[in-house]
């Protein structure tokens, strides 16, 4: 209903600047990956790191994205986070504050020395501080998992962001307007039932991604 | 990178019930969609609210999806939600709990009345208790408004929940292992800058989306 929400059409909006692409990549670790299977659109969620100028994605060599990738086929991802609830005055502007970014490429298979060292950037990038805890990946693990490098070339961030923005004729109409926050809370970690008695939580996860 | 994250190669964790759809369907409001540009895939996040068997799309009649949808695209839509982060003993089992819907199919463009209740039902779907309190949206609100439905015949749910689920000899290996709680949280209302004194916050948005 607001122009705000339908923000693929507000360029204006856009933002190329590397930086604010990167923060907004580094905020999260779930992204929403689109790929061609067969001639239709085909879209998946599944964990992303930012590894400098590209981003990783990882799977089952069998999965329906490592499939598309090895066909060449192009992929479009979405990163998005929500940061408020916008309550505008009318309808047609109540919307939501977000920050994303959409990345357009094709995905490298990475093999070898880059694909051990890109498993451990994923483990950190999804846990930072947990890369010295984890022993090695077996070879049998390394076989089991494939991962992809798709440049951050073509990415583009869109960030709304502010109060509601209603029509001169709707204030002071008597109707409440405003933001409802949004954020993502980690809670406290809680111990896997067979974890043996009397170790302590990581520093890295009390903390967990307030960086 | 557990594989429990890569949950488009699990079909044992999937589900069709109806019931586990419309639930993680109605617990949110932001979607990743998928349509075609030229023979590429394009995902776009933008506002989804369910709608008895379908679910309900809105924006700028000369938006990218809607423009793909005038076309006939197919589309495909992503909704996610992140319930936990997994922190297993190895990395290969480090992953997230989630709740997911997948839904394929094609937008069908709402006019008349059906897209002046449609409107409403999108104005409540992001902020329930709110409609009453909006003025109806103005004829060139309507035309600057495309709302389009999508069948939910073919959409399925993945559900990765629990504790991490390491291998035998990773146990009593001397490193913490459980869950990090992840949820989203809505804070207290803030009032936009131009709203005249006195107004109190609705209830509905102090108790928002906790039903």
């Amino acid at each position: 209903m607001s122009e705000k929400t339908q923000i693929h059409r507000h360029p204006e909006l856009g933002s190329e600047d590397r930086g604010v692409i990167d923060a907004i990549l580094d905020n999260g670790f779930l992204c929403h990956v689109a790929y061609l299977r067969d001639t239709r659109p085909v879209v998946i969620p599944t964990l992303y790191v930012r590894d400098g100028d590209r981003i990783l994605l990882h799977g089952s060599p069998a999965s329906g994205i490592m499939r598309a990738v090895k066909r060449g086929s192009p992929l479009s991802i979405g990163v998005t986070h929500v940061d408020g609830v916008v309550v505008a005055r009318s309808g047609f502007e109540s919307s939501i504050n977000y920050r994303s970014v959409v990345i357009h490429g094709v995905g490298r298979a990475l093999d070898g020395p880059e694909h051990r060292t890109a498993l451990d950037r994923i483990v950190e990038g999804l846990i930072p501080g947990r890369l010295a805890d984890v022993r090695p990946p077996t070879p049998k693990e390394l076989r089991k998992t494939s991962v992809i490098a798709v440049s951050l070339a073509d990415a583009s961030a869109k960030i709304s962001d502010g109060p509601p923005e209603d029509e001169a004729e709707d204030l002071g109409s008597g109707v409440w307007a405003g933001i409802v926050p949004v954020t993502i809370a980690y809670g406290s970690p809680v111990a896997a039932p067979d974890l043996e008695p009397g170790l302590e939580i990581p520093d890295y996860l009390t903390r967990f991604r307030s960086s």
